[in-house]
């Protein structure tokens, strides 16, 4: 009886098959029928309807969920006076059109992790908590990791509460209040962050591996470019009499990606809005925006500049204006040298860097951090076409659970993570 | 009395301070706040409301209005039995955050030139026409001058009835019924058709006139161009790995300004669909939409290959497919010539080609046809931008009035319109 109520009643035999049953119960939610994509953001219709799976799994657990006040949502496994907790989970919300896994595989995961120790009738020695992190992917307020970036105090509430989605409805208004800044309370009571997240790119393919742990995320940003011309008619305007802010954007664009790849680094400009968008009409106005990443901060400043230059040496030619302004900008990661090693030890995966930006992200200057990696055979994300076997998916669960029984076996505190050097150092590496 | 009711009961003393006066009344409709620019789209809430104002202006001056069964309205003043009558008027939608004058200055001279008539006593020997055509941008549909195109035969009902805007919406249900298609008992009804509009450029600046008339439209057309790469994560997918259609994208925006430049022809994209456009995303797809227009059929189509057969070659080096679609191609269309160089000495006026699409290159393999552009001091046309002095506007409603006067003057045929080989000679020119 223990064992069947740890595993909630589920009639599948393996972990593979308990996966795909949770899992098919969040996979229809936000999805296009057309291009199989999900659309799921930060409290649209889809990702509320998430967050209430999240409390109806909790409770199913008999975990209870309280929400940071600022959109991020935790479930306690374990005595709140059993000393800090061991903090694991991920976020819903999606890029537009985006994949499956990205983000809810790290929940799904987490609520399997925990059954997976209690049928083996684990009893941690302190709490485990399951997160749901809100806006990781800026999709819909345009600020990336907005919800654990309000939690650490990494951006401000009257900040956060002022972001406005395309249809100028503020975070606040979404949230239904003003959000609640920097919880210092909640963070100091983690003695660790473990994110679990399907990989983005395909390392682990060629190490033909189903798990790694990450160590590092590369620093990364984004910069918009609002280019400023002349709207005008397009059939009867003198080539010679215009000035069309396309053309800048569209260097601009090339730009990017022959700076990127002299260095090494990437660039993409995959967003654009354009004033007025109408086949016959020079537009007035272009914006684009650049995501930029590199192994090293120098060579992502390098990089900026460099397209910062040519943008403007283009525009005096087009007679348009450009003006490039940085929206987020995310410094080197390095996560728990010593915590990745001990688990990379405990799993005996491959540890990987990555240059993804992800909650554990910016959690990682407060509290050790690491992140689980699960194959991606396509190595596609942020697409329709990212994807990851059950099997792959289960020796994700499987990992975690090991990971959790590991670092909540003991009350004491897990590696280095108490010594407040190595807090310094940490921060250090991050500005 | 006479004259004060031909002037519909206005305080204004002078033509400029009538044309005022009726201005406003339209001015606020669709005008959009923040860009001062218009959003006036076939069937959509502003342009009923300005089919409804056109419906009043008509009752006012006692002038039945109809439909013609495709969306265009044509109110009448004279006997239908008293010979062919004359055509003037323009359209009411704009393209997106458009100019006011684009447009509703050709139907508000229009009123105001019957007025002008009306009040010189004028009793016209065959009837004057005030036309309001229907989705002359093309900005909700997709096809620039659908409503003339469907009256004349150029586009059959069937097409028509299937486009859908943005929201899915079919001309048909905008319409509210199955588009009747070509009426060539209507265009048979007409002995010339004038329309007055703002130029959209400026060559009437340089040539220090208020008033010109058109004597040819440049051939020109719309051809959409949809890139097909590989979405994925921006920030994990190496730069060497991806198959990215905004490149091929900006590489076709820049090729088709150098080759247009070469011809001495125009190319534009000024307007962009990216999918899933999200930042941290590298685009599935993208797709863009060139306008292009050149002096000769044979350098129009030379310019679109060049453009074509550059993005082919590019799309290759960036592991994309490309493929280039016709939406829409006018050929040249030369105006009536003898009507052109009849009504330019009538009004000692300037002679110019534009090359911008209108009503009246549609009309003009029909009927007898002739343009009269009023100043634009900026030159700007398709933007907020867009200007006309009151000044130059009554200029044009006292030009047009003695357009009317003349071609009414008599109740045969106007110049050679009636002549087949003349007709038969406008056709071939306009294929």
């Amino acid at each position: 009886m223990f064992i069947e109520n740890a595993l909630q009643g589920s009639p599948a035999t393996t972990t593979a098959g308990r996966f795909r049953e949770l899992w098919d119960e969040i996979a229809p939610i936000g999805r296009d029928a057309r291009t199989g994509g999900y659309l799921r953001y930060a409290f649209g219709e889809p990702e509320r309807q998430l967050r209430e799976w999240f409390r109806q799994q909790a409770e199913r657990r008999g975990m209870p969920v309280s929400d940071d006040g600022n959109g991020n949502l935790f479930a306690r496994w374990g005595d709140p006076e059993a000393g800090d907790a061991v903090l694991t989970g991920s976020h819903f919300d999606s890029v537009p059109h985006g994949g499956a896994y990205d983000g809810p595989l790290g929940i799904v995961s987490a609520f399997l992790a925990v059954d997976e120790l209690r049928a083996a009738g684990v009893t941690p020695a302190r709490p485990v908590v399951v997160g749901a992190f809100v806006e990781e992917e800026g999709a819909r307020f345009g600020v990336p990791c907005l919800g654990s970036r309000l939690l650490t105090g990494a951006l401000t509430p009257e900040r956060a509460a002022g972001l406005r989605d395309a249809d100028g409805v503020s975070f606040a208004e979404a949230l239904g209040d003003r959000p609640a800044g920097a919880r210092p309370d909640l963070v100091a009571g983690f003695a660790a962050f473990v994110e679990l997240h399907v990989e983005q790119g395909r390392a682990m393919v060629d190490r033909d591996a189903s798990v790694g742990v990450a160590t590092a995320i590369w620093p990364h940003g984004r910069w918009r470019f609002d280019v400023t011309g002349e709207g005008n008619h397009a059939g009867t305007t003198r080539m010679a009499d215009r000035r069309d802010p396309m053309l800048t954007y569209a260097f601009t664009v090339l730009a990017a990606n022959k700076e990127a790849r002299l260095r090494g680094a990437h660039a993409t400009v995959g967003r654009v809005r354009v004033e007025p968008n109408a086949t016959n009409a020079i537009p007035a106005r272009v914006t684009g925006w650049l995501d930029a990443r590199a192994a090293e901060e120098s060579t992502l400043a390098e990089l900026v500049e460099a397209v910062r230059a040519k943008a403007a040496e283009r525009a005096r030619r087009d007679g348009t204006e450009i003006a490039l302004t940085e929206e987020s900008a995310t410094p080197l990661v390095g996560f728990d040298a010593d915590l990745g090693r001990r688990l990379a030890a405990l799993l005996d995966a491959p540890t990987l860097p990555t240059a993804a930006g992800h909650d554990a992200g910016v959690l990682a200057g407060h509290v050790p951090t690491a992140m689980l990696f699960v194959r991606n055979p396509t190595g596609v994300s942020h697409s329709p076409a990212e994807s990851a076997t059950d099997a792959d998916c289960a020796a994700g669960v499987t990992a975690l659970a090991r990971v959790l029984a590991e670092l909540t076996s003991r009350p004491e505190p897990t590696g280095d993570s108490d010594d407040p050097a190595g807090r310094a150092d940490r921060s250090g590496a991050a500005t």
